[in-house]
Formats: structure tokens, sequence, C-alpha cells
């Protein structure tokens, strides 16, 4: 494609030769002749000016002070990711959709499928409700009483239980499992032992539209409401969704978090990876928890944690300097013990200086 | 159901109108007329004076304080989890348990099958033993050599492999997989390189009664020794159970939980979410340990531990404490250290007082 | 087998009864008469001249002072874990290989398979090339546009989405996902909202030669170039490996490990499990990371660190045992300051000694 037709497509502001062709886009460290090459963070752009690839996608901040440098063509653009995804729309077609009804596909007669279904071999899908244009990958499962909105994508492998509703154009990842009971128990008395049984769970679960749920990821029907993932939510692979929670809309679970039951997620809100919230407690909108932190108490609207147990960022990152020089206080706490221990010796314990 | 009749049912007093309909369970923020409120914490009572619905179901210790604080009819019962796992039982009908084998099952000419038992569309089953009542999910795996006890029900995509048994009434979750080898790896001289081999396990997976597994949950086989978990033990979604691994029973491994190879866990213990047992480490029967602790020495029977490496819990809170107000003690030795200075400068520093 | 060519076969020094017979390989602690008993751990050892197998196999080391403790049967062998691998071959017959295509696979016209490959029942198999000797579990999901090397193995439900080419003599495990996209957004401005959409991925995954990856793991496609798992390394169970990360070869993580976008880990790197490594953060060759640690700067070749943040593993295990004496180190201040006042109580603040 050429670049001054490239340029146009994305939003992207054109330096150099317009004629030139890319036909793909690149890390900046692979791109060669005929690529577009991609910074994908702020200091690999050092590796730019190097680089072998016909033209750069660079963000308009960093072209402002460096394009003299490229004896190459640039496309910049603010953002830039969103130059990024148009280009790759641009240069690299998208596979295939699936298409029609595998005929090994296992399809309940009572099932009710919108316009342009698309259910791949394998797949068992029971008496539920697929909208327009949803896709079922290869050997997923989907049980009765299920709702999937229009356009909404489950991945192969992936299983989605009753009483789970996805809403339109929502993703879910493959061999993720939605919708099952969550982890909740009430003793029973027998006669022999104490035995903890697990209490059925009247909630569902509701994805709404938009989200993206990860690889293998988790969530859990609710005890007694639905657990609800609200809209255009990302969720990574891995992850853990209680039963009764509520994440989002907006919200962001990176890989391999973990939300126990009860818990809330607002809008908004990101947890890095591994991190875990507490039953019952509250993450506020716009709130941010730090990689592999552990939230016990309710963090406010617009926070910044870390650390388990998670507090505010900024003591977190303090506490952890000081705890590496926790040798040196010590040694200076030794110093202080024999100054003193010292003027006590030479003065007498009792009576005047 | 009448609230008199739902009453005696479930073991729970009445206070109020007997004569009054309630139709399912819901949690109190959102139970309405014809609901039968649920405060599911106690810091969710507060919400049940407030509450629209048509009865609550509250504990028995905090009807005695409060009940005259309410204006609907009220259901008193301890423990108050039981109470709530049968009145499930009592309103919402149990969905439809499968019956018999799908015909887009695969079932091994060699499989025995006991009465009633139930698989689903695309399962594929081996020469394998499933006892009376076993219901097997759509799409899942039971390999050659598998015995699932009376009852046992094994999850839409679980994987079940050769050389584990699993035990009556035990829940097998969506997506787990058990019987994979462990992590075992023995050198292997090779002319080019040296090159670490797996080492084939010659223990299985033993699953006892009335287990229940999450989803997507992982229990290795044992390199050695059967991999046991212990009966009624329950472990949430996503747990890593390493090979030759002892659990239970009646433990608790909740989610995102990881047990090393060789490692035991006690009777009763209870692991919280994302907590790890290092391998060839013990945690005693009855022990603590707590969210995202890492278990790195043996914890003793009965103890509480938290924190990376865990130590005793309390002596962790008390250090988290401490960490939160080293800066402070930090400024308490600079105080020290100039009134020393400032004593020094003024007396000689060697000479009498 | 008698345990004379038991020794011949494995490498291993005999003392004792060549003429004894043995029939398995347990664990010390199960060993009985007829087994060969495995110490899996030095701490085992001690349990070893209380033994009731047959045999016991051990390290040289070990055998050179306490042989003269045993009255049973010795082989002896360094290392000893090679001893064992090869002991389980020569007395454990490997369970048969499957063999052929099975015919409820459903394996597409356009797919080229080598020889003697094997396809279990329930298998989905796309457009794609399996070398020699290649084996698909039942229920796994094989994409168009995949490569299979000769000789690798995809187990059960495993699912390798398009653009995955996976070495020779690779293993894939059980509901393993290969190629999903990763966690990559982009926003795009909408009439009523600010949407993150996900950007297409453009890189593929490389699984090379002899790699082992565990149960449930994810393996993310590249955003702009290959996410790649190096020769030889091996991959536990649950493990998240991010787009655009390039790992190993021979580098070990361990169960639960996550590794973010764009992150690299060196060859012979060693994560043990529940670690995680930061987007775009680099592990050098051979460094050694904790249990539980998180990386969130680069790590040195041969380094090894713990803790989150992660410091050198020294550091951190000065700073854990400086934690636990807080306490005692704030009383020392108090004990200073209580000392100083006292002095400064008698002494005259200013004024001479």
């Amino acid at each position: 494609m050429r670049l001054d037709a490239l340029a146009l497509q994305i939003g992207a502001r054109l330096l150099g030769d317009g004629d030139l062709e890319v036909a793909r886009v690149r890390s900046v460290f692979d791109a060669g002749p005929g690529d577009l090459g991609f910074a994908a963070a702020p200091d690999e752009l050092r590796a730019v000016p190097a680089a072998h690839a016909t033209a750069l996608l660079v963000p308009e901040s960093w072209a402002a002070e460096h394009a003299h440098e490229l004896d190459c063509a640039t496309l910049c653009a603010e953002p830039v990711s969103r130059a990024l995804g148009r280009a790759i729309d641009a240069l690299h077609p998208a596979p295939p959709a699936p298409r029609g009804v595998d005929p090994r596909a296992v399809v309940h007669a009572g099932a009710r499928l919108g316009r342009d279904v698309a259910i791949g071999p394998g797949a068992v899908v029971g008496r539920a409700l697929l909208g327009d244009g949803v896709i079922v990958g290869p050997l997923a499962f989907i049980a009765d009483d299920v709702e999937l909105g229009p356009g909404a994508n489950v991945g192969p492998g992936a299983i989605v239980l009753s009483g789970v509703r996805v809403g339109a154009g929502a993703q879910v990842g493959p061999g993720a499992v939605l919708g099952d009971e969550g982890f909740v128990f009430a003793p029973e008395d027998q006669a022999e032992r104490r035995e903890n049984v697990p209490v059925r769970h009247v909630g569902g679960v509701v994805i709404e539209e938009g989200v993206c749920i990860g690889a293998n990821t988790c969530v859990d029907r609710g005890a007694l409401r639905d657990t609800r993932v609200g809209a255009h939510t990302r969720v990574d692979n891995l992850v853990q969704v209680g039963h009764d929670v509520i994440v989002g809309p907006d919200a962001v679970l990176v890989a391999q978090v973990g939300i126990a039951g009860w818990a809330t997620v607002g809008e908004g809100a990101v947890l890095a990876g591994q991190s875990g919230v507490k039953e019952r407690t509250d993450v506020g909108r716009g709130a941010r928890v730090g990689g592999q932190a552990g939230v016990v108490h309710d963090v406010p609207a617009g926070a910044a944690v870390a650390g388990t147990p998670a507090i505010p960022h900024l003591s977190w990152l303090k506490a952890m300097a000081r705890l590496r020089h926790l040798d040196a206080l010590e040694r200076r706490v030794r110093v202080l013990e024999a100054r003193l221990g010292e003027r006590d010796a030479l003065a007498p314990r009792s009576g005047g200086g």
C-alpha cells in the first residue's frame, strides 16, 4: 500500500516520500524493507533511527523532536496506538470469519439462532438464544438457558453454563468457563461428621456488551445475585472472578487477577497482574491496584494502592525503599547505643553532669 | 410458598405473618416483594431494616437484638447458612439432572457403566469404570483406566486422565485437568547438550469422596506415589495441586492457590486465595494460610501464617504495621543522632563529664 | 527384574544381592517387598534405613557415608534423578501410544498429515501441517495454519490457534491455549464514549523443539512479532506467557508464573512458582526469580532475585529477617530516647558538661 494512502486511512501525518509501498506492520526491531515499523514503548524509540523499515509509525510528540534523525519515511499520529490498530486493519486482512453451522456441531433442536450465526465443528449448543452474527468456536459448549447477544464471539473450547447472558459484541476467550458455581458452602449436620455441602446458586452471570474475557478465565455465577462484568471491561487470561462480584464498566483485570466473592470493582478501575481482592471488598471507580497487590480493605475511588495488604502506592514505594535500608538503620541504632553506652560509662549514672 | 411452611422445612423460627408467600431467595439488596432476602455478611445486616423483601432470613443472634427494627416477616436460624441452603432447595427447584448416554458421546466398548449414568454430547469416555449415577458433562474426556465412584460428577470440558480415581459424590469442575504428569525432569547426557527430559510418573491421582474441584484447576499425578485429595476437601478454581501432594481431608484451597510437588496440607487446613506452598513443605492440621502467603517452612498444626516467606499471622500483622511507619522510625533515629551529636559537640569527647 | 540387570541398564552401582527381583519403583515411604524405593529429597534419605523396600536407589554421595546402615540391597548413581528415570522406563512399561486417526475426529480435507500421526476421538484439526509421529489428544483443537513438528504431542482438550508453530518433540499439556490474542487495546473515538478495542495481532507463536507446556497454560500470540518459547524450555501448569514475549531456550517457568507482554526471559533462567514479570522487562540468562517475586526492573544475567518489587535474593532475605525484628528495633529506639531524655533532664540543656 502506498504510504500517502495509508497515512490518509489511519489519520497520520506523513513525513517523506508518499510513493513508497509498505506491505505489513512489524516491531521496529524486526521491521525490514517493505515493513511499517512500530515502536511499542518509549524506550524502543531509541532503536528507531537504526531501523531498516521502509517507514515508521511514531507518536507525534516524539516526531516533533526526533523526526530529523530519521532517514526513512515516517507516519506520525496521536494516539499512536489507534493509528497502529488502523494500520494493521489496512495492511493485514482479517482472517475470514467462520460461516454457518458446521454439520459436526451438536445443536439442540430448541436452540434459537439469529442470522449469520457460525458454530464450529464439535461445538455443543443447548436450548440457547444466539443473536445475529454470533460465533461459537469449535468444541465450545453453550448450555441451555444461555443468551448470546448479537456479534458475541465464544472461543474454541469455552464453556458457557446455564443462566449466563453475554452482551452484544462481547468476546469469550478459548477455554474460559462462565457460570460455574462459586465457592460457597454450608454445614449440614450428619450423624457421623460435619459436612460442608455446596450451596446451590440462584444468581447467574451477566457479561455486558463489548466485554473481552481472556483464555482459561473463570467467572462464577452468583449465589444470591448475578455476577456482573460491566460493559467494555477487559479481562485477561487465567483470571478468577468470584460469585456475586460486580466489575466495571470499563474496568481492566490483567492476567491471573483474582476477585473473591461479593467484591466489587468500580468503573474504569485497573487491577494489574496477579493482584487479588478479598471477599466483600470494594475497589472504587478509577482506582489502580498494583501488580501482585492484595486488597483487603476498601479502596477509595481514584486511589492507587500496592503491596499486601494493599496501602497507598506512594506509601508502599517509600516502605519498600526503607525496607531495603533496614540494615543501615539498624547499624545507626547500634552506633547510637554504643555512643550512649560510652558516655554512660564515663559519666556517673546518677549525679550531675 | 407460605412462610410458616418454609420455616418448618428449613428449621427456622418465624417472626411475623406465616400466611405470607415467598417465591425466591435474593440478596438483601436486590430482594423485593415476594422475595426472601438474605444478608450474606454481618455488615450487610445494616441494610436489612430498609429491605423491600416480603421476608428476611437472618441469624438468631442478630434477630435477638434487632428483630424489633424490622417491619417485615423474619425467619431466624443458626447457622443461618444452612437454613439458606435449605431455603434455596425449597424455593428453587434444582435444574433437571441430565439423563442417559447421549448418542453423540463417544464411549469405548470396554467402558463399564453403572445404573443411571449420564454422559453428555461430545464427551469421550475410554475403558473406564463409571459407578451408579455418575454424570459426565458435555465435551469432557475420561481416559482409559479411570474410576468414577457412585454419584461423581465430571463437569463439561473436564479432562480426567489414566490412573485417576474419583470418589463417591465428588465433583470435578468444568475444564479441570486431573492426572497430567508433574513438573519432574531428569538430565540426560546427549552428544550435543544436556537435555532435561520428563520423568515418567508411576503414581496416579486419588480424589476421595465428597471432594469438590473447581473450574480449570489442575491436579497432577504422582511421580512416585498417588497424589491425594482427601475426603470433602474443597478446591476452588484455577488451583494448582502438584505431583505427589497429599491434601486433606476437609481442607480448603481457595482460588489460584498453588501447592508444589511433594508438599502436604493437613486435615481441615485452609489456604486463602493466591497463596502458595513450596515443594516438600508440610502445612499442619487445621492450619490457616493467609491470602497470597508463601509457605516455605513447615507450618505447625493449628497455626495461622501470612506473608512471604510466611510467618505467624500476628507477627506478620505487626511487621506490616511497623513497615508502614518505618519513615517515622527513621526520623526518630535522625533526631537521636542530632541530639547526641549536639551533646558531643558541647561535651569534650574524652575527659570527665 | 533382577537387580544386577537393572543396575547395568540404568548405569548404577549395585551393593548387595544381584539375584533379588524388583517389579516397580515407589517412594521410599511407600515401598515394600518387590519395590525399588526412591528418596526424592535429601531429608527423605533419613527414612531410608527403615524402608521395607527390596532395594533402594540412592545418590552415590549419600551411599558413601551411609551404605553400611542399610540392610537391603542398594543401587547408587549420580545424578540419581537420571537413574530414576531409567529405572522407571525399565520397570514400568510406557502406556501404549495412541495410533491412527480416530474416525470420530474431525480432520479438514486440507490437513497434511505425516506418517504415524495419531488423532484422538472428538479432536478437530483444520488445514494444518502435522509432522511424522504427531499425537493430537481427544477433544483437542488444531486450527488452520498451524504446524506441528515431528513427534509433537498435543494433549486432550488443548487449543492451538492459527499461526502457531510447535517444534519437534514438543509437548502441549491438556487444556493449554496457544495463540490467543494478547491484552493489547487501542482507543477508538466514538460519538458517545471512548471505547478500547482490541488491536489485531500480526505475530504468531513459536514453540521450539523439546518444549514442555503444562496443563491449562496460556501462550498469547504476538502483537508485532512472534511470541517465542525457546527450545527445551519447561513451562508448568496455569502459566501465563503474554504477547510478544521471548523465553528460553532451556528456561523454566514453574506453575502459575505470569510473564507480561514484551518481556523476555533469558536462556536457562528459572522463575519459581507464582512469580511475575512486568511488561517490557528482561530477565537475564541464567537468572533465578524466587517464588511469588514480582520483577519490575531488568534482572542481570545470573542474578538471583526475590520479593515484590524483586531485589537481590540476599538483600531480600536480610530485609525479611530484619522485618521480623522491627518491633525489637523500635523498642531499642524507644530505650535510647528515654535514656537521652533522662540525661537531658539531669543535665542543663545549654551550658558546659
